[in-house]
């Protein structure tokens, strides 16, 4: 590499992030430094002022810059209803629907044997406290549609146990979606979930 | 989204990177704040860093800490070659495959009569003068394959006249390509410039 030593740690340090690579680093870099006003300065500011301010909600683990984020610390979401999510971008992707109003629970992950995880390292004690404490009614279980995702709503379900009502997101065709292009879970699960029109 | 504003601000500029849309943003940020420690705070240090000392070679236009860049510094690659490349990102890609032991010079773009770019907008004229001034014997025209760079290369030849020798890299089947996959123009080329084995 011609470029000195400390554009060369700054592409080494981009190569990290997900969904880049040696090669979209160095064309990240590159552009970075050209566009030095507008981006690279900006950017180093962004990220020291995220560094000493983000932090994890105590209560849901959302990422925020207080120690209640400001879901949880909203009168208007106290909807007695609880939607649990594998980690922060689900939740995320949840709140750009728009489409839920109530609280969350960032569980930071699924079951997993064979990474050995259980319950203790998810967040799953302190849901079982927020459902008696927060006078949840409905949990909703927004896992992912994996067999640890599955794996981890039944657990969870198995010790809500009767106390509140447990609901998961449908699942069936995407909007949009193409039939020829779908695989054969979709479609049976979609079929079997059937409705009159 | 959830999140608050400094949180938000990060994942719009970092989405302003080449490679990374919104989504890859979010993501990447949310990486970033995992690894705080270990990443987040070297990489705003590293951006900070290059903001500050990152500048054009005068001579080359390559990307260093210094004015004169560490290639047009060095003694050993006088040589009296002369390697033209459209951009750095091209520069660094031949400094990778180690094959060149000269100098380079950076355009910073090709002409384009659509765009507007002349010779006068690109180190053209810069190129004139070192081939005078640094005593340079070949000028090897390492342009990509487009129709753009063709152009500017045959202006760049039609320039240097009959002072110097000039050469173009190659054309012909990549190193582990497979011909079905290779366009007609590939093919054409490589068939033009056969070799005796």
């Amino acid at each position: 590499m011609s470029s000195t030593s400390d554009i060369d740690s700054l592409i080494e340090l981009m190569a990290r992030l997900p969904g880049l690579g040696p090669r979209s680093a160095r064309r990240a870099v590159l552009h970075l430094i050209r566009k030095r006003g507008q981006l690279l300065t900006p950017l180093a500011g962004a990220m020291q002022q995220v560094a000493a301010t983000a932090r994890e909600c105590l209560n849901c683990g959302n990422v925020g810059t207080s120690d209640i984020c400001d879901i949880c610390d909203s009168e208007k979401r106290a909807t007695g209803e609880l939607c649990i999510v594998e980690d922060v971008a689900d939740l995320w992707a949840m709140e750009r629907s728009q489409v839920f109003r109530g609280r969350y629970h960032v569980l930071g992950g699924t079951l997993s044997a064979l990474d050995a995880v259980g319950p203790e390292e998810l967040r799953i004690p302190r849901l079982l406290d927020r459902v008696v404490t927060e006078g949840i009614t409905e949990v909703i279980l927004a896992l992912n549609a994996t067999v640890d995702g599955m794996t981890t709503a039944h657990y969870i379900a198995d010790q809500l146990g009767e106390r509140v009502r447990i609901t998961s997101l449908a699942q069936g065709v995407p909007i949009g979606g193409e039939l020829d292009y779908l695989d054969d879970g979709t479609i049976s699960a979609a079929m079997r979930a059937r409705k009159a029109l």
